[in-house]
């Protein structure tokens, strides 16, 4: 993974990298309780883009980060982004039946174990950020746990589902909608930024604060393109079920916005990326690619 | 909370005071998303025997802990506990409707709304053990939270968990019960007592081991009395659904050794975790006395 590779080979490499930190970071399927390892492997390996990682890697190569260190960063945070989706296919919460093209965990294994998949995957985020030889700071690795539990929790995207859940059916105005998807989505690709940075080093508040805009700027894109594609795409494209939001009457950029609108709304909030790593000048790069990649990707 | 004091008076000291420490680590109803607030205080405060916290005192006395790390360790061993119940009760598991004496969160909120709950409160309660000014250790307070991390999980209680599920209507050896058991409820009363005594100092191997076979007898005792009382007790002294495990057909002690050996079995485990805190000498009152009350107590 070197600074001039092209934006592809790099992406391939930090997925493919983290692919493989994920297999050795899960417990496997040779021991007990078998099926619990094997639901917890298939809910986190060979699926998604991954895109939490690539931002913990590309915020990891402002500040020279380890890259065992920024391997548990993204694991941790992959894990609790994969818990989520688990617990969220549930028939008790969004009932979806399809994820990343497969059967969601609940339809491949049953309810109980998909509960208890997502609870394990929690805890084993936290597990593996506390454990490591690699980070001589404690401190610091402190503040990585601090920081990914309170992205994870009531505060952040935990509480971004509750806000969710009870907007179904109501009319939200742009910035309860914007405050929604802050917390649900949002806090936890923030935290991806910062514990990518913060395994590099302690952060100055003003590197904080450009990391919090970029971070900001690409969880709203992505969102916002999310339901671009969710109301455009089919779903074998997205390999979960598509238009399901309309379906569900849940507000969205597009039907708050129209789709043009939207287009456009993610176009600025790229370039609103691009301008807040400016002061890290060239090795901001993959930071901006990736929030290129957000806007530009087809599913 | 004094050496000297009465065993019930300790015991209230210790309860009163980890319902105030709760109480502030939780997030307030005034905030937004209140109902997922309200529903982690539900599931929380004003319930159940503080098993795990009188656990995290009790070795915390010896070693002369922080009062206030002790406050946090217990707060977050029972938010641990307390979403384990959450999400045991849901329909899904166990399908229980009353607990601690009130309906179980998904009946009293809904489905949802308890998913999110168990889930909230796992990460508050990695957010409580990573917080704080208290621990001048950075390294000791890693330890807690690995610790903590490694007993939730799949290597711990969610692994119990899944033995369990994967139990019912099986006739388990009293081996295989005893390993389900010391994950499932095993797991977390280990990590209460090492995480009161981290919270004095960093441990020496025969002092974790000396703990851990407290820990082993205790956790089993526990278990014991509990499936002796769920085939004696009635609903309304346990604050729960009673009869239940041998209406599951889940196997218990009761089943598989009968009631008298069963009873016979909970002294001799009592008499186990008073020899293993010899070492100890007189600074273990407290945690002879938690091992009485566990097999002594009628609910």
């Amino acid at each position: 993974m070197t600074a001039g590779q092209p934006f592809a080979e790099w992406m391939k490499a930090v997925q493919s990298g983290i692919e493989h930190a994920l297999d050795g970071f899960l417990p496997p399927v040779s021991e007990a309780p078998a099926r619990l390892h094997a639901a917890m492997r298939y809910a986190v390996l060979d699926g998604g883009k991954r895109v939490r990682p690539l931002l913990v890697y590309g915020a990891g190569e402002l500040f020279g980060a380890d890259s065992a260190v920024l391997a548990r960063a993204a694991a941790a945070v992959e894990m609790i982004h994969a818990y989520s989706l688990v617990h969220d296919d549930m028939p008790c919460m969004d009932d979806d039946a399809l994820r990343r093209g497969k059967p969601t965990v609940h339809v491949e294994f049953d309810e109980a174990t998909a509960l208890l998949v997502g609870d394990a995957l929690q805890s084993q985020a936290f597990q593996v950020l506390s454990e490591g030889e690699t980070l001589a700071d404690p401190e610091r690795q402190l503040a990585m746990l601090r920081l990914l539990a309170r992205a994870a929790g009531a505060g952040g995207m935990c509480g971004g589902q509750a806000i969710d859940l009870a907007s179904v059916g109501l009319t939200l105005a742009l910035g309860e909608l914007e405050r929604m998807h802050q917390l649900k989505t949002g806090a936890l690709l923030r935290a991806s930024v910062l514990l990518g940075a913060l395994a590099g080093k302690r952060l100055e508040a003003a590197e904080v604060a450009a990391l919090e805009a970029y971070a900001e700027a690409v969880g709203l894109a992505f969102q916002v393109v999310d339901d671009v594609l969710d109301a455009t795409a089919d779903s074998a494209t997205l390999g979960k079920t598509a238009g399901k939001d309309a379906a569900d009457n849940k507000p969205t950029y597009v039907s708050i916005l129209g789709l043009a609108e939207s287009k456009a709304l993610a176009e600025k909030l790229r370039d609103d990326a691009h301008r807040a790593v400016v002061p890290f000048g060239e090795k901001a790069r993959r930071l901006r690619e990736i929030a290129d990649l957000v806007v530009q990707r087809k599913a």
